[in-house]
């Protein structure tokens, strides 16, 4: 390759809002988007939140043209809500379901449902391997007191560890999507810290779009106004991330926000705002010199949010294995209970309500044998994160204890991170 | 590193046959199992079916000093079953947990309650990066009418692709455990050709053991004898896969089974056979030219298999939804029940009778709504496998038109494909 190679990507990111049935002026909505990709020509448009695969036949058919590569990722009850539209070939793909992803008894949220999952593209261009990543995290229903912050963290982690581990020989690394993160929550720190990716947001010198980068804006007539009461600017959870690796320099040129409304006119687009970036990959070194990111404080930074995100995961685990205690309780009283009644049916007397009965005692034995199985896949779910994470704080607190002059093994995915800072 | 530089890998393999209260001579096995490891000090040890993470401690406590590293997969309600001791450090590991795996109403067969999951070693030998896998596919009650051919085939892809990913990187593969397929067996043939990963067994010009390398024998006091009603010999269930990638070559000097016993005296360690293999890594070319192995007749082979596989899946996916759509019709069947249950009840006259037809009617909505999700999941698990394998399939076919002169595009995970051939 040329020492002046040079590849321009453009990237476009949004949650759809496609909800069947609920997600209002769907068609119109898809209608409109299929139009504006069309006429923008993007290199790479990662969608999520396209629940209805009707949706994507229907953009696979429109964007044929202009993007001949396309793919939906299909898990869970409902599907992923993933996709992606490629101008270029897709070499690869393949998708990791994450392994917790809420629980199956609050179906008015209905994530566990959706098989949340990351995607895996893999394309070739101009010689150069890019792995592409687009995912959707659980949501975030009551920030203040947030039942799926642990389920949220471990699928961060997870997320960071498919990563890490898939990105191996890559050059360049993108990560799009609805992560439910806001900028500082633990989840997004942990996986930008692990898998060294950076956001566009944060590296970019041109930026237009919405205030501070936000995603969820009060401007947009499609969000619920009652989840931004404590953001008035709105919130920033959707994101563009990317690293380069093996000797790559990665910049991001410019990156666009849709701000509450349609790019051109009328309604906007979904609930969420658009992302569009351009990002510039290059085979020279930057024209000054980075700064050192490998440093004490850098690594002393990353043992501190492992740190965090055991404590985290292993509250996670105590609280599933109460659950998985109470429910094994309960299931021992209903044994009792259903042993109680049919003896009372037997012996006469109050047959007649021993029998009516025998509903609710069937139904709490079946309820909390189901809760009882959740649970427990739940905690042995979170200790294979917790684990893997008290290994890799481990290795990180004696990389810190090694002091600065020796290289930390730990880093070893970061060892020629070639993104350039602006 | 050297061109003469070479390292001698023994590895130790076992389906430890370890579920609680039921099998056998599980305390007196596993302190077998402790001594012959400490007494044989393999490099790596991978073992399946520790389903009780006490054995797991045991184990680990016993083999300290020998194996300083260790670690148990955790997942499913039960637990993977999956566990690994190392001489030497481990320096990264994970696990994928597959995402068909069974059905949660067969409890008998329990696969589904076990979570079973493929883990991923990363250690650093002298300079090489080996990436040593280990896993335990869905197990197979009627070799007739096999309800889980499918899932274990789709488990197969999966594994596949888990290990193509996630080892671009590496200098040697391995992958060690309980596949539960015969050696012509679909699934098999697929993850050994998708992976390029060649069989110990049929590698190594040194073996000696059990007739035809079988891991499940009629000798083994502990093997449920109908099983191997057809096979009087035995059958080969557990494998020593490897391959060596970017420059190394690896061959199989010797492998060994046990043979129906301890492999000093007394009763058997497992109801499966151990095996034990010595794997040499070089730097240097082999002695002889290796045959080629990316012709024409190799990528029809592969071809034929990706076609086949798909084939498999496709009727897995029509079976998963005509079962979700006959618990779509059961779903509507109760409502209708129900409601006319309500209005009985309300009006008078049969009261008691319908207050009393409420328990099944319940019962059966409840039954009908788990089958229905349970089925959907599948169909899009299955769904999601089937795109893959169907993107694979047309690259590989493309290929094959390209002809002999042109290297396979497909073939990309297989390029310094190194391994000696002997």
């Amino acid at each position: 390759m040329k020492p002046n190679f040079s590849l321009r990507l453009r990237i476009f990111n949004l949650n759809c809002w496609g909800i069947p049935y609920l997600s209002k002026h769907r068609a119109d909505r898809m209608k409109r988007l299929g139009d504006f990709l069309n006429m923008e020509s993007f290199d790479l448009a990662l969608l999520e939140e396209v629940w209805s695969e009707q949706d994507f036949h229907y953009l696979r058919q429109k964007l044929l043209p202009t993007y001949p590569a396309a793919h939906y990722f299909s898990s869970g009850v409902i599907g992923s809500g993933l996709c992606v539209f490629s101008k270029h070939p897709i070499q690869e793909f393949t998708q990791h379901v994450y392994t917790l992803n809420g629980y199956p008894y609050m179906i008015h949220h209905g994530d566990w449902f959706c098989g949340k999952a990351v995607g895996l593209l893999v394309l070739h261009l101009s010689g150069l391997v890019l792995n592409a990543y687009v995912t959707h995290l659980h949501a975030e229903y009551n920030r203040q007191k947030d039942i799926y912050l642990t389920h949220r963290v471990a699928q961060a982690w997870e997320l960071a560890q498919f990563i890490h581990h898939t990105s191996k020989k890559a050059d360049v690394i993108l990560l799009c999507g609805d992560l439910n993160l806001h900028p500082k929550d633990l989840g997004c720190r942990l996986l930008k810290e692990w898998t060294g990716l950076h956001d566009a947001y944060l590296e970019t010198r041109d930026f237009k779009g919405s205030e501070e980068g936000c995603t969820m804006l009060p401007e947009n007539c499609y969000v619920n106004q009652r989840e931004l009461e404590l953001f008035p600017f709105g919130i920033r959870i959707d994101y563009v991330l990317y690293k380069a690796v093996s000797g790559f320099y990665v910049s991001c040129k410019t990156l666009r926000t849709t701000t509450g409304h349609d790019p051109h006119s009328g309604t906007p687009l979904s609930d969420h705002e658009a992302l569009m970036a351009t990002l510039c990959v290059r085979h020279s070194p930057p024209q000054h010199t980075p700064s050192p990111t490998h440093g004490p404080a850098e690594r002393s930074r990353l043992v501190s949010i492992l740190k965090e995100a055991w404590i985290e995961l292993d509250l996670g685990v105590a609280q599933a294995r109460w659950w998985a205690t109470f429910a094994g309780y309960v299931i021992g009283l209903g044994l009792l209970l259903l042993a109680l009644l049919c003896a009372l049916a037997a012996g006469g007397g109050v047959r007649e309500v021993a029998i009516l009965l025998w509903t609710p005692s069937v139904g709490l034995l079946l309820g909390a044998g189901a809760v009882y199985v959740f649970h427990m896949q739940e905690a042995k779910g979170l200790s294979g994160a917790r684990a893997e994470l008290q290994h890799v704080l481990g290795r990180a607190r004696e990389a810190q204890n090694l002091g600065t002059e020796s290289p930390p093994a730990l880093l070893l995915q970061q060892e020629g991170d070639g993104t350039e800072e602006q």
